[in-house]
């Protein structure tokens, strides 16, 4: 190899700001490869850190404006060789969404990987939280998650979906799986699950534990509009959606997959928006759904119980008898939905409408929704599911 | 629905600067879902816009400085509502890297999708070629793209390798498939060749027309360090990865797909770096590989044919017995690597070791080895492997 020179090695030098002191904390794990920041204090700080000499003012801002990090934007100082740095927190556990304001101009860090949010491509920063490991990647059986095209009629687009296939699948193969159709929010995309919410580490560790049914998960893009309509930006653009469900997707999963295409065996669960097409998917398709999982997606209010879903609900007995898993959660500081969901669940209690009902500490984000599929996944596909 | 609100769907407003007069061109298909720019014009010119009405001075610039888009920076017009706009070109089609440089500061541009390249998330367009569309997601069946976690003792970590799976893989589970093991190149990741190679769609055109063996084709990153040892940024980094494939990839691979596990039905290629590492490991290891390729990846230089790599190519008979294909490739206006390679197969020529050796028009980029991959997979793993 001495006398052959394979130039592609030395094709470039990156400039990912590594420096020769290693200061206090840990790079976080969303980083890419060798990037030293941001980086996170053993107290939940978080140190943020680029070089830009020309410009003229540098801030972190959170995704939203306000999330786990904080409420920002927080100004970085610059350093006379044109290194500008912030210190922020100690802030949240779990992952979050982050832009640098580049002289007001909104930059992806070159030091994060990149997770799409906010309808474009978004740096994000992963904040361990030292109780909790049920979403890293343990030393157990891993499931593969498959990128699937298929054509969809609904859209007349290839579309791309993001599958599960649970530890074992390629052995077993005369098994077949339940499946759960499982959607992300508005302005985020079929990574969503995997990227920000590892949802497949999720399922392989409680699989591996043996709480939770080993089940495909199915993640596709909320946004689909019908052959011929423009798609919209941002909010908009996803008319199409349940269509795209019905016609294409159930049965594009079912002819490629092992599935038991049973209503039993398949569910539909999503969060924020997502959670909203699941409740209007699943409700309006219960011969297609028998379990439904709304996270941080829904509110009632002024609901009328008796007709809302045309009147799905209208007898709770018979609704009770045919929804095994109704399950509805919240984060308690989600200022945005915690309220309406809350009421929604009351009404549904007060029209004895079984269902679960989950609150606890958490804002509208990831961290939440990680939490709230760790607990779905240990109910549904299961007959004994709890109240 | 009406009296049930789905707040999700109301979380936020996109800035993915659309305009309501619709100008000429088409979106590249490398943007976000919805984003107008960048926007290509019929005759190859490509305007790009973004919006940022505090920054003093806004620039195009193309991967590494000049690629495809040209020699940049290029300027960008600042209007009197904040928004920058650029056109540049004709420029050459595939998919080039660039950045924005935002008073200075090379920001991705929120419009475009990222692709990891320059070790880090890049922009990148993509420009049609009228010409070919042998790596379109045209309608033809689809192999699954397979995201797949392992645990390598090399390393010591959780590594992730992208599996691409022939169409008819998950129905026909008595067929094996041979393996090519398919590298990126420098400051690239194992999502390369599928995001910004298409790997898996030219593949699934060529199956479809009968032109390439189904095959398994195995994409993990080139960069990996032994366990304790620190990973470098860039360029470095990769010492350990002919351990990682021979000791770790190789015998998972073997366990998780049906694979044709003897040397006959493994290959090796890749580009650029990769193209060396398919090189070395490759021509290490030929009772692991029968056939080698190499993408505008090596160039000879005071080659001693005799002596390089161990005197592998001593015997040139025993060679050419020994190995079916290797191939070698290189467009014929890259400036790093032509000469190199081209003295390289010159010199093998004269040694008597049978190989295919493929110039063409094209620089140091991703049309040209989308090009080297359509190539080589229609002359491996077939018997009559032609000269």
């Amino acid at each position: 190899m001495k006398k052959l020179i394979c130039l592609g090695t030395i094709l470039f030098a990156a400039c990912l700001g590594a420096s020769a002191q290693v200061p206090e904390g840990q790079p976080a794990t969303s980083n890419v490869r060798g990037a030293e920041y941001p980086r996170i204090h053993p107290d939940l700080r978080v140190t943020f850190q680029i070089k830009a000499p020309s410009a003229q003012k540098v801030e972190v801002t959170p995704g939203g404006g306000a999330n786990g990090l904080g409420k920002g934007p927080f100004e970085m100082q610059r350093s006379p060789d044109g290194t500008w740095s912030a210190t922020v927190g100690p802030v949240q556990p779990g992952f979050h969404y982050y832009w640098l304001l580049v002289d007001g101009f909104p930059a992806n860090d070159p030091s994060s990987e990149t997770y799409f949010g906010w309808g474009r491509q978004s740096s994000g920063v992963e904040v361990p939280d030292a109780a909790l490991d049920f979403y890293d990647a343990r030393e157990v059986p891993h499931g593969d998650v498959r990128i699937h095209w298929y054509r969809s009629g609904t859209t007349g687009q290839t579309r791309r979906v993001y599958v599960y296939t649970p530890p074992g699948y390629d052995a077993d193969t005369g098994r077949r799986y339940p499946v759960l159709y499982l959607q992300h929010g508005a302005g985020e995309s079929e990574r969503g699950w995997t990227a920000q919410g590892r949802a497949n580490f999720i399922l392989d560790n409680l699989i591996a534990a043996g709480k939770a049914e080993p089940m495909i998960v199915v993640m596709e893009n909320g946004y689909a509009v019908k052959t011929g309509a423009v798609s919209g930006a941002g909010g908009r653009g996803n008319e199409a959606f349940g269509e795209v469900v019905i016609k294409d997707l159930i049965p594009e999963i079912d002819k490629s997959y092992r599935t038991r295409s049973d209503r039993e065996h398949r569910a539909i669960a999503g969060l924020s928006m997502g959670g909203g097409q699941a409740l209007m998917v699943g409700l309006g398709n219960l011969d297609k759904f028998a379990s439904i999982g709304v996270f941080s997606g829904a509110g009632g209010r002024n609901l009328d119980v008796k007709t809302a879903f045309n009147g799905v609900f209208a007898d709770a007995g018979a609704f009770n008898k045919r929804v095994p898993l109704l399950w509805i959660g919240c984060g308690t500081e989600d200022n945005l939905i915690y309220a309406g969901s809350r009421v929604l669940h009351e009404a549904l209690e007060k029209a004895g409408i079984r269902h679960v009902w989950s609150e606890g500490p958490g804002l509208h984000d990831w961290q939440v929704w990680r939490k709230h599929l760790h607990e779905f996944a240990q109910c549904v596909f299961k007959s004994n599911a709890k109240r």
